[in-house]
Formats: C-alpha cells, sequence, structure tokens
C-alpha cells in the first residue's frame, strides 16, 4: 500500500510538512504505523501548484498545469527531494510515497497522476487486478486512452473517473467509477475488489474519499480547523500564520499533538474549499 | 568532456535557456557541435539562486544557499527536469550535461558542485588525474575535505580554490589551484596537465575561466551586451524584457544568431557583475 | 529508433559481441553509422538462453525460461552490464540498444520482451502509435493482456505476434501482425504505418524480420556462413573455435571486415536453425 | 547498518540463499530483525566467483577476478537481481544489502567492495566518519590510493587492511587494520569508533570479523557443520546434496531451524576453508 498527504491553505515550503514534522512523510516511508506495510519505498511523487512569482518576462508565466516531480527511489534517500521542498512553496500540493502492490516500480506508476489541471494521488487496491484490467480499461473513454502512461490500478481508476465527469462533478464520477469497478468485479467472481483513500485536486479545490467495498477502508485524517487549533494552542506560532482555511488530509497523522487530527469516517467523502468545507456519505453508483 | 551554461541577469524560467533555444543545452546534450564527445550523456545537474517568493511564513524563508538538482541519466530524457524548467525562475544559474572520461557516473559526481554559497561547473580535465589525484587531495584544507563527496577532478578543483581563497579572490584563487595542478603534475612527470573552461558564482558575480597548459582550450562563449544587441535587433521581444546587465556564458553558442555570441580568448577570464564586466588574463602562479 | 543484436551459435561470452568488435553494440550506443540517430542511449536490455552449467544439485537446474538483464541508463556506462557480458556464455541470445521514440524510459519498454520461452526485439516504429494503440491493444488475446507491462509499440507487436499464433508458425503470425497493424492504421487514416525490423527467438531457432510499409525498411544484416568466412580468412582465430553454424544478425555491422555481412533484403524474413538456413519474401496478410 | 551473507561450499543458484529461505537476506532488506534498522534499503550487491562454464573458446575462459553486481535501489524490488539470482551458481559468493549511515546511495558505495581477487562487506560504522576520513584514507598505500572509488567508511577499512598484508595474513592484516582505526580516533577523541562485522575471501578461502571497540557487536551466524546437521535432520534434501565443508555465514539466521546457526562470539573470527574451519579470537593491534 502507500501514504499520502494532501494540503490546501497558505503557501509554505514543502519542507514544512515533508519533512519537520516528527511523523512526517518521509518519516513515515521508513516507519509508518498505520499502513500495511512500514515501509513505503517504492518511489514517491509530489504535484504542486505554483506561488506566482511575478517574473520579469511576460512569455515566463506559470502554468495552471501542477508541477511533478517522481522518483524511483525511496523518498529518505532522494537528495533532489530534499532540495526542492527547502525551496518550493506552494498552498495546494499532493504527496505520495509508494509502496507496489506488484506492478514495477518506475516513474509512470508513481503518484501523483496527472491530467490538465488535475491530479490524483491514492492508497489501496483493486483485488485481483491483471483479471479486471483489461475491462476497465475498454472503459477508458477512447480520447483519455492514450494519456494513460503506466501500468497502476491507481491511474486506471484515475482515468475511469475522468471518463465519468471528474471535471464536472468530482463526487459523482468517483461514486460512478467505484461502482462500475465493482461491477466489473462481480461479473469475474472477484469479492471485495475496492479498496481506497483518494485525494484530487483541480488547483482551487481538494477532494478525499475513503472507502472499501468490503467497509473497513486505510485510515485518512484531516486536520482540525486551525481556528479551533488556535483556541486550543494559541502560543503556536505556526498556527499563527497559517490562515483560517488550511487543511491537510493524511494517510495517518504527522503527528501527535492532541485534538489535531481527525479521522474521515468510513464510507465518506470530504471537498476542502473557500468557505465551509464539507463531508459527505460516499455511495458507489454503476455508471 | 561537458557542456556547461551560466546565467546572470534578468530573473527567467530555466526552460528559456535550457530547452527553447535551437541548440539548448538539452540539444547540445545529443548534439554537441563543438565538443570532444557529440554526445553528453552521463548525467546532469543545475543550480540555482531562489527568486524571493514572499511566502507567507517567516519560518519558511528561502536560505541564501543555492538550489541544487542533479541527476545521473541522460538530461535529453528527465521528465523531472523538464518539470523544473517550465516552473523555476532564477537571476542567477548554473547547469552542466556531462560525458564522463571516466569516474563513475553518480550524483555526487554531477555538475554543479556546491559548497555554502558557492557552485562550481567545469568542461576539460586533469590528465592523469589517478596518478595526481592523491597529491591533490592531500592539499585541500582539512576543514573542507569531509565536504568532498564525489570522485572527479573537477570536484577536487574545486575544492583547491576553495582552499586557495576563492571565496576572498576567486581569480587569484583558480590562478593558485591550476599553478598547484600543474606543479604536481611537473613532479609526477605528466606532461599538459590542465585543461578547462570553469564558472564559478556566489549569487552575486559570476565568474569564468578558459585555460589549458596546452594553450587550446575548449571553447568558451559570452553572449554580447544586450544594448547592442537590442540596437542590432531592435524588434526582438526577448532582448527588449531582459535586463541590460543580463549575460549568458557557454561552452557552444545556444544559436546562430550573427552578433549574439563572443569567444572568451584563450588564457582568460571574465567577472560578470552588477556595472561594467571584467576580462582579464589568466595567469596560473604556485601557491 | 534502435539497434539490436541477435546470435545463435557456438556458446560464447557476451563480451564477444557486446563489447569486442570494433563497431559493437556498446559503440553503436554512442556512434551509430546507420540508425536514424546517432545516439542509443535510452536503456538497453539482453536476454539469454543459459549453459548447462551440470551444477551439483537436482533442485538448481536452470529454467529453460530466458534470462533477462534489462537496464533504463545508457549501456555505455552500465558496470552491471560490463560484469555480466565477461561472465555469462550464451549461444543465443538478443541484445537491444534503445532511442526511445516517445514512450517513456523505464524498465518494460527495454527489449527484449518475453514471455515463456520466447524473446522479442524491434528497431523502428509505428507511425502514429497514440492513434492506433487502442485498437491494437484490444486485438490481443485476453488471456495475454495481463502480461503487457511497458507502454512501447514493440511490446505490442509481440503480444500480436503471440496472438496470431507467433509460437506454432513465427512468420505467418508475424505476417499477420503486420497485415492486422496496417488494417488498423487504414481504418485511422494514418499512412505507411508500420517500420520494422524484429528478431525473435525460442530458444532453438532465431527468426529475423525486415519490413516497412513504405518499401524503405531500417538496414539488417546476417553473418556470412563461416564455412565461408573460413576460406576467405584461414588464419583468423575467432572463426575456427565456432561451430559452423554460428550466425549474428545484426542493425549494422560489427566491423568492416569484407564478406563477412550479406545485407537482408527488403520485405524478407530469415530463419537460423540447425542445418540449412531459411530466406523468404515478407508479405503482410490481414489474419 | 546493513545485512549481509557469505556462502562457501557446492556451487548453488544464488536464489537458494538470497529467495527462497523463510527469512531470506531480500526479506531481511524490508523485515531485518536483528539490525539498527528494519530495512535495508539503500542498494545491495553481489560478488561471485564463476563456476567454470567450459566453454567453447579458449579466449573466453572465465578470468578469477570475481563478478560483481551493485544496484543502488531496494534489493526487494529488482528485478535484474531477481532474474541473475535465479540462473547464477556459483560456490563462494558475498551478498550485501545496504542501510546507509549518511554516505551517498551510489553504485561505489555497494558491497562488495573488490580488489583484484578480493571481495569484501561490511557491516556496522567508523564512528565519526567523517572527522577520521582523511587521516585513515592518508594511511592508505599511494599504490591501492587510486583503486578507492567510493565514499563509504566500509570501502577505506578494506583498503587499509589490503595496506596492512590483507592478502597475505588476512587476520593479521584486519587486526591491524582496526589497531589503527582505533589509535586515530584517540586521537581525535572520537570514543568507540569500531563497529563491524566484516566477510573477506580470496575465492578460496573465506574470512569472517566480528568485533566493536565497545564490546557489543553486531551479531553473526555460521551454519552448522551439515555432517551434524544431516544427523539432526536425516530426511533433508538440501542438506543431503550439499558437500560437507559447506558453510554460510550471516548477519543473521535465514530462518528458525533448530540447531542450524551458531551464534559467532564477540570479538573473533573464523575461516572457512578445505578440511577443518579455525575460529579464533580477535585482537586490534596498532600496526
Amino acid at each position: 500500500m502507500c501514504r499520502w498527504l494532501a494540503y490546501s491553505g497558505s503557501p509554505i515550503l514543502l519542507e514544512e510538512l515533508l519533512y519537520k514534522p516528527v511523523h512526517s512523510l518521509i518519516d513515515q516511508s521508513q516507519h509508518s504505523r498505520m499502513g500495511v506495510e512500514t515501509t513505503n519505498g517504492d518511489g514517491f511523487g509530489i504535484g504542486w501548484y505554483g506561488v506566482d512569482d511575478s517574473v520579469a518576462l511576460p512569455d515566463t508565466r506559470r502554468s495552471d498545469v501542477p508541477v511533478l516531480f517522481r522518483g524511483v527511489g525511496p523518498a529518505w534517500g532522494d537528495l533532489n527531494l530534499r532540495e526542492l521542498a527547502r525551496s518550493t512553496s506552494s498552498g495546494m500540493f499532493l504527496a505520495h510515497i509508494r509502496a507496489s502492490t506488484g506492478t514495477p516500480v518506475q516513474q509512470t506508476n508513481c503518484h501523483p497522476f496527472r491530467y490538465d489541471r488535475w491530479l490524483w494521488v491514492h492508497n489501496g487496491a483493486i483485488a485481483e487486478f491483471g483479471t479486471l484490467k483489461r475491462d476497465l480499461v475498454l472503459a477508458v473513454d477512447p480520447a483519455l486512452y492514450p494519456a494513460m502512461a503506466g501500468s497502476t490500478d491507481s491511474e486506471v481508476m484515475f482515468f475511469l473517473a475522468l471518463t465519468f465527469g471528474l471535471r464536472d462533478d468530482p463526487v459523482a464520477a468517483v461514486e460512478r467509477m467505484v461502482g462500475f469497478v465493482e461491477a466489473v468485479a462481480r461479473r469475474h467472481g472477484v469479492a471485495d475488489p475496492m479498496q481506497m483513500t483518494v485525494a484530487s485536486t483541480d488547483g482551487e479545490r481538494l477532494w478525499g474519499f475513503r472507502y472499501s467495498t468490503v467497509g473497513q477502508s486505510r485510515t485518512l485524517y484531516v486536520s482540525t480547523a486551525l481556528t479551533a487549533l488556535r483556541e486550543l494552542y494559541p502560543d503556536n506560532p505556526v498556527f499563527a500564520g497559517l490562515d483560517d482555511e488550511t487543511r491537510i488530509v493524511v494517510s495517518e497523522p504527522l503527528g501527535d499533538l492532541v485534538g489535531a487530527w481527525n479521522p474521515i469516517p468510513e464510507s465518506s467523502y470530504g471537498v476542502v474549499e473557500a468557505g465551509d468545507d464539507t463531508l459527505g456519505a460516499f455511495t458507489p453508483r454503476e455508471p
């Protein structure tokens, strides 16, 4: 399985979340506490939306397409990741460390996956993916098909979600994607096919999903609203500097601060956006 | 041998020089025209000084230490380099593509080399480096010794230059470094030991060096002053947007624009800095 | 494009062909003379059938499945390849150096591709593969589908050939594969879709194919029969030591020895096997 | 720290020890039970002496120099290692999985280290190696100096041992090496500098060492003599097929078979050779 982290809020250096916390994502790459494996050493990736640098030249403006940095070695020893994390700021990014469930360790299998403005990370697996893969891939919109570059279940899930409308109605699209995978699995006699926590974003809003067919999903947590945290810990300078709407969604908490992390309930989704966030029930439906 | 590029001027996206020119550094990685080898596929690196992002948090300010990104595969196929080049702006950076002369292809042998605020790239070689290496390494300041991480002649040259005063008087320090290498070579009966073009910077100023014991040095070019170029090409929007003091120093020109590139003379050095630049004779002297 | 080499004959160390000839495959990785690109630095691979070591233990016998060694860096600098080539003997092996035509540089895209006892290497490309890929992949036998691990046209060609009977009648299967690709291309309005030289083997026999829709195929050569070479060069010890039936098939000759290499004609195939070899016309036919 | 394995005995496929045991070396790369870290994912290596293949050509005989295969990724996911392990037989080999103590993850830092006919693997560390390194490296025989390619304490220990006579009297040479390191550490005020288990071999004999200045060394085990094991387990076919003199030395046992593994005592060395093996006290002495 894997571990991932999603951030939405005031621009911060990536290292603030990837390296500095006691149980940072890099620490989780060797010492995951809640994952299926303690080691997540089969590659990693970050995808981020740039902070406007107001650079001098008109033709060098940053595009809306998020930037990807993905490597096939363990995150804990990657010197380039260390350098980028100390020099890159972003107000919206996804990070992922991978523990392969069988598909090759290669850059095209590292999360986040990207399509246009969209990013996607996944922890979990589709059961007996080799058996189901052909039927799943055939359902991907032929116009999207050439953009699939790797061989993971996670990427196929992303492209099925795109096929089912991710860009228009993300929650409904992911519900249809899961409903479709479960229907294909039934046809092949594969029980309990879906196990997932997923984050996806278009750079403006952030969606998180926690679901498994069997009803025992991998863990997922969201940071408590900063206004609440500031009341609890009025002297903490990090909380003081961040925008009220800053949120972190993670496979497992980055530390042991009481009250800082809320588990996301079984079979639910959340949306982090300007104004109040949303939490709702996640109900797969066949498309 | 290798190819390198040094930029000092208005902040621009790295891709403007690494990818967009007709004969960009990435093009040179497969099709060098003036190098000893047409292929420079044994790793690459960029080192840059950040643009101030004015990020929100006080504890996330960028340091003065330049950022390094170095890879061991060919530059032409590196997807992470492509992503960074389209999203990273800098007003001072060094880039290098490597063709190994025998030392291993590994990240610690990729240029630029860094020490504190300083960066260093090199094209060329020390003749019979295996024979001379021990004597050269022993002359490195013991306080600097532990910071050497790789096994190239280029890195030893950098640390000898640091030992001989690079941070105080760069030109004199590099002259002493070369004088020392030539003296050690004489003791070992090695003829014509030094072949080099070098760039070094502290983030404020940029030094370029062209020298070889045999008096036939690898090529080195500097872009013509923009004021002159603007008069020649008044309609070129790239020239219009850049600061007057912008300069590019390269192993070989990035294109065929007449008047845009001046060869740096044999056995000389140049300094790119605020105000008038300097060009002088390079004279090795034994320390 | 790429370069490849196929060997069938007396067991020899791999280095005899990969490193020692004047214009060895490793030399071709930097200095191809007849390829579309001079550089073939986007990965490499060898697949070989073992020599029986008569090892002590019954349960450690070598299987019939050929051994693969594939790397993503340039072949010229790979130290493991150098070590294996000087210590591994085989009487049947394929070797390949890759110049990507767009698909990612990753181990699953490196040739040879393997299925059961079979190996496959390819030089060339399917035109507008992104457009045609989905239709081609859908035609692969669903039972074979899960064994495809990469994203190249070359691997899809292999699995189509397997689908069309490679293991029973290799020449007919490859003719059907090409006929099918050409038919799909016609439906999509893609002209001149196929450009290929291919080698395939089951460890007993070796097949070579040279074909392109446009009728101007990449070069392919086969070594002259050793009996003929021995008469021409009676004092050459290498020729003396090899079995009469030894043959080498290559994208371009390994040296300049007059009479040693015969071009394989346009639109033809050859079979290297015990007894007389076969050369025939290659005629794509729609399955 | 690291884990290693040394084998001397009847030629067997590498996979018999690297992959097949319950707690094989590959299993230890993710789930070490007795190491400082559970994960050993910072590269790996094997060095082996070839089985004579009696290949056809006189000029393709295998040399006495052992073959190296080393990779920088985690051993558990390396497909080339998996392929080689199922196809390569040897009667004398060393294997190592690395957990870096700070030096870079690169091929030249992967064990085994090789010089001429000799191999060397190490688990442990020299305390404050950065402080001591220069003095240690200066003591390496200048004729050997150019052969050092990496930056680890382990390689410097090997070259010091070579300097102090490893090829003539291995035990005395390693005792001098440790005595020298301890003397240099005293001069620098570094306490308890040496922590090591080491294996070294010339292809004929195998030496194992267990020592630490503090007297609490990393674990080291040797397999029980096969004659004893065969009496205990008369029906085990693996024991039946191996030569009486077969021995395995390991950082931690490959399984839980009672009586199969003997701990090597604190501060001692062992020699595996034809006839009776030797076990003796290890006593560092300053050269």
